[in-house]
């Protein structure tokens, strides 16, 4: 990771797309996420799969049972084995995993190694950002934040003033 | 940026979630696509909004430009100044910065400083993961990848035979 930005009130970097960041962004651990949503679990097999360091793993293993987005599961007394489970929070991050593998199927891809498919519809899918409240689509065009940044209200106060 | 695994052919790390985390997981570039968003253009607002050092915001703008997600365009001839826009691209990543928002504001802000306003229904809203095909959700539990990452395929085996 680059060097954390400290957090400052309002806009800038306080916002939840950088809470998630500072939990997810870290290269290896979305590759355990995504590997925990193929099914996944074992800490041998996320090792095999990934091909990471055993003590890097082990620590982000722990960090994301720590942000309480897995949870470490006994399946075996003697020894004592154990595997790793995404709990509500960490099935939660379909929507993020499905939305990185969809723009990186498009637009960095010529042949996407793996097909995802609904079972709810049987077809090979993609992930589309919908509105939780109309379920229409989601794009650039049809979204605002409220407020806005201060930055950009200033600008356009400008427009209007020069126009 | 943790050191970055090297690409292994089938599963493993190449994949398109891996390869999208290459591009823009790296947080000051994220800050930055969350700011274009909002509406944020020029170098010197996105410096004052995310109070970023100077050669590093130069860095992650060009990276942006360089892998076609943003453009530099002239929009003052004397002196010549430039700002930075999302392309086709850029804007495609409006599902995975919503995505992020979405996940930050339920699960890590105990009250979330911005609301996104749907232009198409004018509520508040938050982004969810809907199917290409049928527009249905797209949960933890109605996703399979196809094919099986040969380790999950392994274990599945295992439970068979040992049932």
């Amino acid at each position: 990771m680059a060097a954390s930005p400290s957090p400052r009130p309002g806009y800038g970097v306080d916002c939840s797309v950088a809470r998630t960041l500072e939990l997810i962004g870290e290269r290896w651990t979305m590759m355990i996420l995504r590997d925990a949503f193929y099914g996944v679990r074992r800490f041998d097999d996320f090792q095999a799969d990934l091909g990471v360091a055993r003590n890097i793993l082990s620590k982000r293993l722990a960090g994301l049972v720590d942000s309480g987005i897995m949870r470490k599961v006994r399946y075996e007394e003697r020894p004592p084995r154990y595997e790793y489970r995404l709990t509500e929070k960490g099935r939660d991050l379909i929507g993020i995993v499905t939305s990185l593998l969809a723009w990186g199927d498009k637009w960095e891809s010529d042949e996407p190694p793996t097909r995802l498919i609904h079972t709810g519809c049987g077809e090979a899918v993609h992930a589309v950002a919908a509105c939780s409240e109309c379920g229409g689509a989601i794009d650039a065009f049809n979204l605002r934040i409220d407020p806005l940044p201060p930055i950009v209200a200033e600008r356009l106060a400008e427009r209007v003033a020069g126009a």
